[in-house]
């Protein structure tokens, strides 16, 4: 227990580690990342590298002027995101809507003559369609399946998935859902959109992609791993304020779902990044308006407008939306239970296959996916249309060719409609759309929704997980919203008199679905009400959502960190766990090996620490002399990998330079230490050293950071794990107890004003100087003599 | 420098604090509060005195049950804040509506006979409401006046201000709000009403008012500094909820403008109150719809629907727009300038005279108030009313007793109708309605705009600062819609043929200036959209924020901070300063003289140095006898009084008590270090002490925080500045560079499973235990010889 700093093995973390499922998916570079130790302690680029004693002196000259350009650069780049992501929603919209319009018109005009052969050609459209994704996926863009929301959060967390932020995964996102929604299955756009906002800034950030050679260089100011996720912050928020045209939903998503570190400052940026995005977005749909962009109508883009409907609710409704939110708890906990286990046993036994296996299984489901949704329908009996008001404006059956209630389809008679094609034979857009419609009582028969939603529910899960971009949001609607509506048609029945529209009911099914599943707040409660363009019913979203979440919990964890964790991307939630309380940091990190650096380094034994042991930062410590050790600073493995393959660092003599005098002859280029946000990052084993190079010195000084964070061994656990979390760090050393204290920081002491005597600040080195050697001049201070304090100190 | 952490004076701290203008107005308790240290490193009292060796077995047992108690009173208290701040908001609406209402239709009835006998009534009317506010404000409740925001924001970020939260302030507040609002000054009541949440949830956590025997213990569960803190922010959000009846803004606003430290956690319970009001506000005024509260009619709660607008814009109007923004920063920025010079003046000199002073003040303006409101439309020549349009339902004049447009005052002709009356001799909520209602062209002229705008401008300069309770959201938005309409008029007129309303120019015009001076974003996005209940503007509404924003930015703070630095609050701003890079730890607290405890230490030490020190804590350090000492941890002087005074803690002994071994045997309560929310605390001369006493011993040991937050000497301040504000501190020890790091503690130490092995967590001591007492038993650890390691270590 005493040394066992000093001993082998790092097998309790690795324990620990190993015990995520699949965790060979994520890796986990908890140092790899430039800056990433210093987390939010640091302002940029700038401030990081100043870090580095040999760049400190360089900053402080030319700081002024770059901070200038780098604000002005961070709000271009927050606008190109908007533009870019407003952009990339409305290519995606308008594809999907054309497909998905000359599908259906086609279906259409055939089974005016055979049913059999709309059957075959609706088939063959959803089969193309959905193929045409999947290939991309599997062949050119695997990161790009899935919604990519865990991903993103476990980025924005600090854990770096393989790929997920290329310019390949945003092609193949973006085409991928073209073809999976327009195919027909059941899943949503809206999830790969916040992805493809993601990747658009995160490419934008990088200035481009260096493998297709797209690299500007006056872009990349943004260097530090923090620039990149405020970056990809924005780009979450841009993405849902495109998907929903929901721009202050996009801003509380961005907050409340996928960041973990959030300061006020960048909800600003975030704030002007989604104006952006609907400024673009309404101007798009302002042109296509006018008819130039095919099918491409009022549909696509989700505004469903529930103004025509209620507005008010009586005390006597509360008890059947209380119980709206209670069904999407349980079918919300149900369905990412479900997802769970079907992700799970799909990990493990069918995509160790092969692609080959991933289309199959796609294209199965998708072929299940169209006989049903073309199939159901035939075998039910349509129903007579309702007497028409004059008023609603609602005709029946559609006219052909048009969106709309009342889909005739295979019905006997003129006026008539089948109402299981009105939500199934249709784009889930339009499909929502009706369910939301106000004024349509009993369009829909309990029998017809109950089926929907059964078969539509089953789909939603068996389609989840497969290697297409999938979002969960619009299925969760679909989902939601039917029940919804079922709980309705029950009130309108029951409650004769009141003035109760089924169409408000579906809303808050809806609600209730996605708040039982994802389990967000605030941010899907502005969402839905942005969506639905009716604030009157926010009460009452908020209601239904409280339930539905509070009861999700009593279950199982949100959709997104269930999904996150089967992907072995270790998120630090955001509260410590209970039996933390009881632990402290030295137990936390026990059995582990420390492995330290000296200052002056062999080549040889630098390479040899890097291949036997995984770690990503290593404490340095230097030997003034005197026999004691002094730690001065932690060295990243990443930047330790440049040095050793730039090599022009290398010196022959194992004595230091001199830091305090004059500055360090630094001959690397500091710009190398910038990782690539994506890349897999250098191996060890490919950097080629010759036996001269090994016998060489190196002096790490210049490249370490100086003031990692340090705890005392004994600070409980939870403590750590809140500032870990809270400061977004990589690294906290934990320190034996300090033997005295040189000041005590307050808030007065944070609190100096700007032009407090400079001069003298200058003046005190920042360099190493232990406090014992401090302690030891002490001695012969005649100042020290306080009588009060000798008086405390010499009692012992 | 080398022994300045033994020097005299703490001059540097104090010279930083005494330039902070007029600072003796809030006490910064650093450390007074209980459990302030630990800050987010805990859960609640529990988790707080867990950090006392004393607490941690007694802990262990109960720990599971009280917690779950400690989580339903949680719940259970936001449904109170809720109610509470519901009904307080009911009753300042429905008292504030009717004695405007009595005021104006007296006054109306008797103009009919008389002006001057109608301007005498108003006057008088608008006089006596007035003074009531300033008397009982005065005489009672000081820390009622002003909107409160600004020293909640300090409570939050941890100053407490004297007073703020005071059962008398909440009254004081509720009835210096209606006469205030009531007597028809330029203030609103949405800022009290903030404050007013505050102080509801404030008392609600600590189970009532100490001093009015109004406590109940079983709410007595909230001790800590952070439950405590929790609450309030409930509190706010509730305030904003109920003053607009936008939840969702009222959510964001306490994210945004008021807290500090935010939690995601925090949100959903915030989210939760917000919707309890939003329910309970309905409810209520469905309650009143019926004509049950006089002349609380549709009034009063501000909602100023402008659905019936303009909800389209074309890109022309996109520079006009960006103008409003630009003025609305102008105004804004000049705003806040005016009213810190005319607060500061009013402080160093008005206010230094005496109450009298201050009554006599606000009657003046009161007075002034009344003549402008009145005798300014006298002034004015009617204008005839517009051809009255069938569809738009707006009559002119309006019928007498009635809320509406076309105010017919001193006009000659029956169809006249006075365009300064419309908007001045109003309340403001019926002048904010009329200056936003859509279909009204032409209704005011140019000229009567800018002869309000100016005049009211100087009102609510004049009356900012005054001894009443005082909202700014109300006036801002006056002011702004009145030059946002000037905008619309000219636009109208420039651009002939667009669909353009004067009353949307109005709207964005409000947002623009309230940008401009309060420069929240999100926020205030939200709030403009859930009070003016149109979704469609939201796009418009962002685009004139940012500008507004950015252009106010250019010039100075927002009103609330710039009101809080004149108060004396320092807040800790969210970003570090510039200069702060250049500094590091050291630098900060140099020069200070740090006074130890010893474990073991003399009574009469204690005294002299608490009243020698003005520290609020101290480090504790022991000798193990080899001459070395060690830092054992925290003891805060709020703790070292309660010990004092208590005396049940003293011993005659020099001995520490064991603390590895047997528990210690402590005698003092542990709920007397709670200190009340909103108390002045103890001082050590009011402490009686024998001489007897004064000789005794205390042990520290079981009463100190044993591992508060320490950073290495040279650690950039920048990292110490975002350490302290993210984890919400009031103390850090700045320590030597460590010798050694008994471990790295990664992301992978931190993501255990809860099951894992507790048994062998639990033998290890969490007592003291020094690394160099470790690494001296190394030498001998044959384990410890790691080829490796040894090969890099002995290299020296």
């Amino acid at each position: 227990m005493l040394s066992n700093h000093f001993q082998n093995g790092i097998e309790t973390a690795r324990l620990a580690w190993s015990r995520l499922p699949s965790s060979e998916d994520a890796e986990v570079h908890d140092g790899a990342d430039f800056g990433s130790t210093s987390g939010n302690g640091v302002e940029s680029l700038d401030y990081e590298i100043i870090e580095n004693y040999a760049y400190r002196e360089e900053q402080a000259q030319r700081g002024k002027l770059l901070s200038g350009y780098y604000v002005v650069m961070k709000w271009f780049i927050a606008l190109l995101i908007g533009i870019g992501t407003g952009l990339a929603a409305i290519v995606i919209n308008i594809a999907v809507e054309n497909f998905a319009g000359w599908k259906f018109s086609a279906t259409f005009s055939i089974i005016q003559t055979s049913y059999l052969a709309g059957f075959v050609v609706y088939i063959l459209f959803n089969l193309v369609l959905v193929f045409s994704s999947v290939f991309i996926i599997t062949q050119f863009a695997p990161a790009a399946a899935g919604s990519g929301i865990p991903e993103i959060k476990g980025y924005l967390n600090g854990v770096d998935t393989h790929g997920i932020l290329l310019f390949r995964t945003l092609i193949g996102k973006i085409l991928g859902s073209i073809g999976s929604v327009g195919g027909g299955l059941a899943l949503g756009k809206e999830g790969p959109l916040v992805h493809t906002g993601a990747c658009i800034a995160s490419l934008l950030g990088q200035g481009g992609s260096t493998k297709y050679h797209l690299r500007a260089r006056w872009l990349q100011v943004f260097r530090s791993d923090r620039d990149h996720r405020d970056l990809v912050t924005c780009g979450c928020a841009a993405g849902v304020a495109a998907a929903f045209r929901a721009p202050v939903g996009g801003v509380l998503f961005a907050l409340e779902e996928v960041t973990s570190w959030w300061r006020s400052q960048l909800m600003w940026r975030v704030f002007f990044t989604s104006a952006i995005v609907a400024v673009i977005v309404r101007t798009a749909m302002a042109w296509c308006g006018s008819g130039k962009c095919g099918h491409f109508g009022s549909g696509g883009f989700i505004i469903w407008d529930v103004s025509g409907g209620q507005e008010d609710y009586s005390f006597e409704e509360l008890l059947p939306m209380a119980f709206i939110g209670v069904i999407g708890g349980l079918l919300g906990a149900l369905f990412n239970q479900l997802t769970l286990y079907i992700t799970r046993w799909r990990r493990q036994y069918l995509h160790k296959k092969g692609n080959r296996v991933k289309i199959i299984e796609v294209c199965l489901i998708s072929l299940i996916t169209s006989i049903i949704s073309f199939g159901l329908p035939l075998l039910r009996k349509c129903s007579p249309c309702p007497e028409s008001e004059a008023n609603s404006g609602i005709e029946c059956p559609r006219p052909p060719g048009m969106y709309g209630n009342y889909v005739r389809f295979y019905c006997a008679k003129d006026n008539e409609y089948n109402d299981l094609a009105t939500i199934f034979f249709n784009t889930q857009d339009d499909a929502i759309r009706n369910l939301f419609s106000a004024k349509t009582f009993h369009e829909y028969s309990a029998q017809g929704l109950l089926t929907f939603l059964v078969m539509f529910y089953t789909l939603a899960v068996v389609t989840f997980g497969t290697a297409v971009p999938a979002g969960q949001f619009v299925p969760g609607i679909m989902i939601g919203s039917t029940y919804g509506r079922l709980v309705g048609m029950f009130v309108v029945n029951f409650y004769k008199k009141l003035n109760i529209d089924e169409g408000t009911y579906a809303l808050l099914g809806a609600a209730s679905f996605l708040g039982g599943s994802m389990r967000m707040t605030v941010s899907l409660c502005v969402i839905m009400v942005e969506i639905t363009n009716n604030l009157k019913l926010l009460p009452l979203i908020m209601l239904v959502l409280l339930i539905s979440k509070a009861v999700g919990d009593a279950f199982n964890e949100g959709l997104y960190e269930m999904q996150a964790r089967l992907r072995g991307i270790p998120l630090l939630e955001s509260r410590p766990k209970y039996h933390m309380r009881k632990m402290t940091a030295k137990e936390a990190c026990r059995n582990q090996k420390v492995v330290y650096f000296l200052r002056v380094v062999k080549v040889a034994d630098v390479v040899s620490v890097l291949r036997s042991s995984k770690h990503n930062g290593f404490p340095v410590v230097d030997c003034p002399g005197n026999g004691e050790t002094l730690v001065i600073g932690l060295i990243l493995r990443s930047h330790l990998l440049v040095l050793l393959q730039s090599k022009v660092d290398f010196q022959h003599s194992s004595l230091p330079c001199n830091i305090n005098g004059e500055s360090v002859p630094v001959r690397c280029d500091f710009s190398e230490f910038v990782k690539p946000v994506s890349s897999k990052g250098m191996s060890v084993d490919k950097i080629y050293l010759s036996p001269d190079d090994l016998e060489m010195y190196i002096d790490l000084a210049p490249f370490l950071n100086p003031s990692p964070y340090i705890v005392p061994e004994d600070m409980s656990l939870t403590k750590v794990y809140n500032l870990f979390r809270q400061l977004g760090l990589r690294h906290i050393f934990v320190v034996p107890r300090p033997s005295c204290v040189i000041g005590l920081i307050t808030r007065k002491n944070l609190i100096i004003e700007e032009n407090e005597d400079p001069a003298t600040v200058e003046l005190h080195s920042t360099g190493v100087r232990p406090c014992w050697h401090d302690r030891r001049v002490l001695g012969r201070d005649p100042d020290a003599e306080d009588p009060l304090l000798s008086g405390l100190l010499v009692q012992d």
